[in-house]
Formats: C-alpha cells, sequence, structure tokens
C-alpha cells in the first residue's frame, strides 16, 4: 500500500483525486495539505505543509506556484518523492527543483497522460523521415476559455520533441498577422485557440505536398491528469533522488 | 453564349479557367491578356490589356495588384463587367472598385466558393444563438507555405460575418503569446496555420459548457475557385452597374 | 423553486443531476426513485415509483426501458409533467408516450443538447441549398464502448433532420462492405465508432466537387445532458399536455 | 536517365504522370500502352502492349485489371522491373503476380504516398504501447463517390500493420447497425465514408479511457500517388527479380 499526501487537496484536482484513490486498493491518501479547509475529507486536512508529520511513501501536489517553495523544503528534508504537477513555476523555482532532485526523488512532466507521452516519442520518428522530405511542421492546440497561458506547456514540449530529433535549428512562431511572408521552412507555427470548458488538445500537423498528416491528442476529462499523477507517484516510492518525468513511468 | 477576357490567361488560375471552359457550352474565351505570353492558346493573347479591341459580354481576372489600375479603367471605359479576383489591393485601388462599380458591373468576395460563401450565411444564424448562451467563437484557417498574408481574407470574412450578427462588439485576436490572462468572451480567436501546398481550409468554433460545434470547409482544388469565377463572369453578363458579390450568384 | 422527482436517482445521470440541482436556486429534488437504494441522498428515495406520493412539479427520468411502462402510467395519473431521456423504447411503449402526452406534458428527444438541436435546424438549410448542387451528404458518429446500439439515435435525428428537408427521397446506408457499387447520389451514409469512454460526437459532411462542408459536434461530459434535461423540466413544469421536444425550450 | 514505359497512359493517372516526367531530367517516357488512342503525346503509343518493342528500364502500371495478365507476361518475358498499381486484382492474379516476381522485379503497394507508409510504420510502435491499456482501435476513410470497393485498400493495409503488431488476434468490424451489443476489444471498426471528390483521407483511432489519439493521413490530389510511382519506378529500375513495396522505396 502507498500512502500519499494530497498538496492541495480541496482544490479540483485534489478532489477528483481523493475519490480516485478511493476506489484503488493500492494506495491511500493519509494526508491532505489545502489553504481552504472548508471541505471535509476522510483523511487529516492541514493549512500548511509544515504542521503535516503524517508518514508517507509520496506526495502529489496539484496546489499553486506560491505554495511550491514551501513543499520543495519540506520533501528535501523528509527525503520525500515528490509528484509536482504545479505549472507556472519561475525560472527560480525550476532551479529549487533541481536542488530538491538531489536528496529526493522529483518528477515534473509537461503533460500527465499516456498518450501525450507516447506522442512525443513517435513525432521524433515522423519528424526524422518528414522533415528532410520539405513537410513544413505546425501544432494547433486547444484549451478552455480560463487558462491564461499560451501556448500550453504541453505544446511546447512537442515541439521541443520535434525540434530535438532534427538538431534543434527550428525556431517557434505565434503570429503570422504582423509580417506580409511566405513561411520559413525552419519553424514552427504553434496556435493557441480558447473556449468553453475544452479540457485539451493537442494537433501535430505535418503538411507537405499534396499530403498532410496529423497526429492529435484529445483529453476529455482532467481525471485523465489525476490517474497519471497517481501512476507516478506510486512509481515513485521508494525510488532513489532524482529527476524524473511521465516516460519513465510509462514503458515502451 | 457568354464571350469572355481571361486576365491574367497565363498564370496558374488563368490556365485552369481556359481548361474548364473548352468543356462548358455556355461560354467561350474570346481573348487573353498576359504580361508573359509563351504559352500558347486557343485565343489571342495581349500582354497590355489596353491592345485588346476584341468584343466581350464579361471580364474575369486573377492577375495581380499592379494590373489592377489599369484593367478597373478599361472596364470602366468598355462597361465591361468584371469579375476580380485578384486579391490584396491597397486602400486606394478598393476606392478605383467603388468608382469602377458605378460605371460597370463589379463582382469582388473574399472567396469564390459556394460552400464559404453558405458557411457565412449559417454562422449568422449559429451566433445568434450560441453567443447569449456563452459560447466562444476561434477561427482556425490553414493555407500553403507560400501564401504571404495572415489571417487569410476569407478567415476575416467569415469573422466579419459572425461579428455582423452581434452587433459588432467583437474584436479579433492573433496572437495570446504575448500576456498572461484568460480570455475575454467578447473576442474571436483567428489562428493561421501554413504548411504544404493546402489549398485552403476554414473551421468556425463555438466553444460553450461541456460542448463544442465546428464548421469546416475544406477546398481541394483551385478549379473550386475557376469554377466559382465562371459562373460568377456568366451571372454578370448583361447586368447593370453596381457592387456584386457571391452571395448575388449563389442563390439561397 | 421547481420540485422534482429524479427516476434513475442513483445511476450516474441521475446522480450528475443531483449535484447539479444542488447549486441551482430555481430547483430542487424533493423525492428520488431507484430500485437500487444502497446511495444516501438528501432527498428521500423510493424503490418503486408507485410508493411515492410527494408533491413535485416535473420529474426528470434516467432509468432504463423496463421501467418506463409503470412511470407513464403514473404521471399519466398524477398529470405530472416528464423529461423523458430513457432510450431504446420499444414500439409499444413508444404508443404508450403518445397516450401519456394526451394527459400531461410528455418531453422526448434523442439529444438533450443545445449544439445537437441548433445544428438539427441549421441542417436542414444547408442541405437545401447544397443537394440540388450535387453535394453528398455522409455522418459519422463516435462513442463510447459499452454503448449497445449503432447508429446512435442522435444521428438517425440528424439525417431525419436532413432527409425532411430534402422531401424525404433518401435511404441510409450503414455499410459499404458487402458489394462493389458506387455511391446513389439519394442515399445518406452513417457510419458509427466505437471506443473508450467517447462521450459522443456527431459529424455531418457535405462533398461535393472538390470541396466539403462540415458540421462536428462534441459532447465532452454527460453533465451536458444533465443541464439540457434540468433545463427542460423546468420549462415543462405547469405547461399543458403534450408532446414537446428540445427545439420548444430552446428558443432560436 | 531511367527509361519509362507508361501502361495505361491515355488514363487519368497515366496523364498526370505525363506531365509530371516532361519537368524531371531523371526520367523520360519512351513508349505508351493504352486501348484508347485518341490522346496525343510525346512518345509512340500502342494499342497492345504486344506491340510494343522499345527498350525499357522499368514499367509504371495504371490500367485495369482486365489488362494486367498480358501485362504480366509481357514483363516476365522482357525482365521488366514493373511498379503495378492497378487495384482489385483476382486471386488467380495476385498468383501470376508472385510468378512474375520470380523472374523481374515487381513493385505492388495498397498505398503509394510516402505519408502512408510512414503511418504503417508508426502505428505498430503505437499499437504496441495503446492496446495492453486498453485503448480502442478504430480506422475511418473517406474517398469520392466513385469509387466502387469499401473499406479502401488502404485502410485494410493499416489495419493489417496494426494487427501483425499484436499478434494478428484482432477481427474487423464493418457494421454495428446489425446486432445490439457491446464492442468486444479484440476488435477493429473500419469505416467507409463516401462523397464529392474526396481523394483519400485516413485516420486511425486510438480511444481509451477519458483520451483519445488519432494518425490522420489526407491526400490532396492524384499527382500524390503519380509522385510516388515515379519515384518506385526509379528505385526498381536495376533491381533484381523479387517482391518490393514502398516501404523498399521511402528509406524511414
Amino acid at each position: 500500500m502507498v500512502r500519499l499526501i494530497m498538496h492541495g487537496c480541496n482544490g479540483k484536482m485534489g478532489q477528483v483525486i481523493t475519490r480516485m484513490v478511493k476506489e484503488d486498493p493500492e494506495v491511500e491518501i493519509v494526508a491532505g495539505v489545502d489553504k481552504y479547509t472548508g471541505i471535509s475529507n476522510d483523511y487529516p486536512v492541514y493549512d500548511e505543509i509544515g504542521k503535516c508529520s503524517v508518514e508517507a511513501d509520496a506526495l502529489i501536489d496539484f496546489s499553486n506556484a506560491a505554495a511550491v517553495d514551501e513543499l520543495l523544503a519540506y520533501c528535501r528534508e523528509k527525503k520525500l518523492p515528490v509528484v509536482l504537477c504545479t505549472t507556472g513555476l519561475s525560472e527560480e523555482q525550476l532551479k529549487k527543483v533541481e536542488e530538491a532532485a538531489k536528496e529526493t526523488a522529483v518528477l515534473r512532466s509537461a503533460n500527465m497522460s499516456l498518450g501525450v507521452n507516447l506522442l512525443m516519442k513517435i513525432l521524433k520518428d515522423a519528424a526524422r523521415v518528414l522533415a528532410p522530405e520539405g513537410f513544413d511542421i505546425e501544432i494547433v492546440e486547444k484549451h478552455h476559455n480560463r487558462k491564461v497561458d499560451a501556448p500550453s506547456g504541453t505544446a511546447i514540449a512537442l515541439a521541443d520533441s520535434v525540434n530535438d530529433a532534427l538538431d534543434g535549428v527550428y525556431s517557434y512562431t505565434y503570429d503570422r498577422s504582423r509580417e506580409r511572408k511566405a513561411r520559413d521552412s525552419r519553424e514552427i507555427g504553434i496556435s493557441a485557440v480558447r473556449g468553453g470548458t475544452i479540457v485539451g488538445e493537442h494537433e501535430v500537423i505535418f503538411a507537405g505536398e499534396d499530403e498532410v498528416i496529423e497526429f492529435k491528442h484529445t483529453a476529455y476529462s482532467k481525471a485523465l491528469f489525476a490517474r497519471g499523477a497517481v501512476a507516478a507517484a506510486k512509481y515513485l516510492a521508494g525510488k532513489p533522488a532524482g529527476r524524473y518525468d511521465m516516460s519513465d513511468v510509462i514503458q515502451f
């Protein structure tokens, strides 16, 4: 039985994970941390991580950037493996992640789904075949209307994955309305669509002479990311210090 | 039999129309105009429109912005109905179009296809129902890698069509990467994808709570626009002076 | 305040509606009916509808065909407006629906979403313009892997909507693998894709010469249908006997 | 310079290849064969292959099944490498292909495009990761309204490619309308859409819990297949007897 601390337990994702873990015999939540304590859970909830002294095998974090510094300090000290799902970290915080990974296991991934991580791998093969044949590469991502960053971290990660396979010579283009000029062959255009409650859609397009190949991932529910986080926590429990990502969890 | 002058007869579209007209018993090309005279056609070709004194019922233009001034002067003087398909006209040229339309019939449309013109009409209905229910509106267009303008004139026309139906209160957003902020409900995001030889794809997305409705038009060949231009020329022959567009040609 | 009886309250949709109604000040659930009584709700639950004598303004049904006979008898007798969302009714049961509608208000719709009902309306316009121009019509629907009927009731309803606009001369084709022959222009092909947990996707395709127009609806969560059912119940409360559908609820 | 015989030179594909070869300095057509001799080409045309005694390095065939027996006999005898693009061959003819391949190089592929052949390779990787995780596999293909066979040979080849990677335990389902039952996890559903002039679209869908991954290939013009055939002919010239396919031509 893997014992979890749920950091950000009363947020949307924290509650999805709480429900999911109830039906999973291999894992249990032994404590939660959340500033907002108005929800009653089956486990004790602390308003600050420093107050929590419950023994655990791993921690899942779906909180916000402001809470991450204290969290990293805690996990370092306790040597507690941590699945870090909060996005929008600052450069400085990313350095603290690196520091923490010297003392404990830290898993951080642009996207927690099996499908997106598989795509990242497959796209490298596709890019190596299609780019030399003159195919242009474009990415379109779609998310809900409250998302504040654009393009999505996952879109950037997909572009990076393609670019890595092509010796890193591509630049990224986010806006074509400012200049009248034909597309450069060494650019990856990335478009961000925002609307409604779209959970997350990523489409990578290879457009050649008279043919187009598209690779598309659609997430239908945030439960997808919750499931990935729980799988990651199970994997991380007992692992030595270091940086991990979802491609370690998913065995291709 | 409608007698046509093909302005820009030795360009790509001019040649498509030349082949198409050969198989159409209702129409014939009686003269062509093109600076480049290296192709032999079944009709006389002049390197300047001023040199052409052949009698005709309509003129189709697929040339370039530089040739349009002389063309408009010619059609005005001859009272020759003109289907103007050249894009990228300057503000000044657009004024000359208005002037010409006082003397002869002038048809100009963002897009020559039946499908796109039908969409423009249908989108108004959809917008009036969905916008008040909180649906967000986005447009994604895809074109070949040599297109220099973005977004496409058709994408703008589709957005204008939606905006007209919503009292013109929407603004258009071409780039979301510069600012961290949630989407405004009164914006229409327009994304331009460029790659390969894609003829033209336009997708209008209405994204609401837990549901998305998409309207998509795909052009598979430029023959589509040639066919629209010929239909427009047949329609325009004999019509009085004035501004026309494809919605006049297509009877809904 | 509209007082609801939730028939099938402990099923998936019943529970979604239960949660939704809690946050809606205009409506409350005053009683539930379900054979399975293992879930505790904030309202009394009866294992048979006959045992329920609570006063109500409308009833929402998401149960199963076997429970519908008794339900209809109950609503007739009590003159209780009923939103009937159970699918797969027999011919005999459909007659009982008609009978019940003589005594009370009955709303039944192939699909409870705003988007699909809007599409049905718009498709009529599109079909009337495009079919005479030689466009072929096809429908592709996608649903989760536990759905037992194919094609979906919504796909059939979309086809019927198109066919109505075209004087009903089209036949429906579900399988093209048995015969080597070209497509007939007066058929609507309907394809059913099944996989994973797809909530529901419907795509209507008009394919012409060198252009394709697609109308697509995607449902991301069953909450969509729950929301539609609650809106329908509010609308139906106090209405006279008769047959109703979602197009009455949604004012185009 | 590779010298080609174009078998079926006056058909649609024969003429596309004729135009394409004119602009390719590495290859020339030295003779054509076609029953219909009403088109004038830059090369001699024979109405029967037996009458053609022109020296060549390879032959491209885009004719019809009725002409294939005589063609195979000719290529065997002349030891002439042949790119066989005619589809719909009988079992007996397929045996003759095998026989011919003992004497000369024979290339036959379900689809002549780079993109589709890349997809076939990539899909094996995807299937091996996703199928064990419970993803369902479906294929949707779209073609023009005159295509008589369904599903397309390419769709079957894509399904075979996936099935090969999964130990061949999957069966194919073409119609779900005849039986009320949930999807079997070991089936690949294949849907065929027909309409307008669609050149060819193939979509392979992996649908899992809350996520869907799609791989899609769109052909925009038959020039794509002509280009593949010419590339294949260049590759095949001078090769020893045996069976070849496009994956030999395209170096992954």
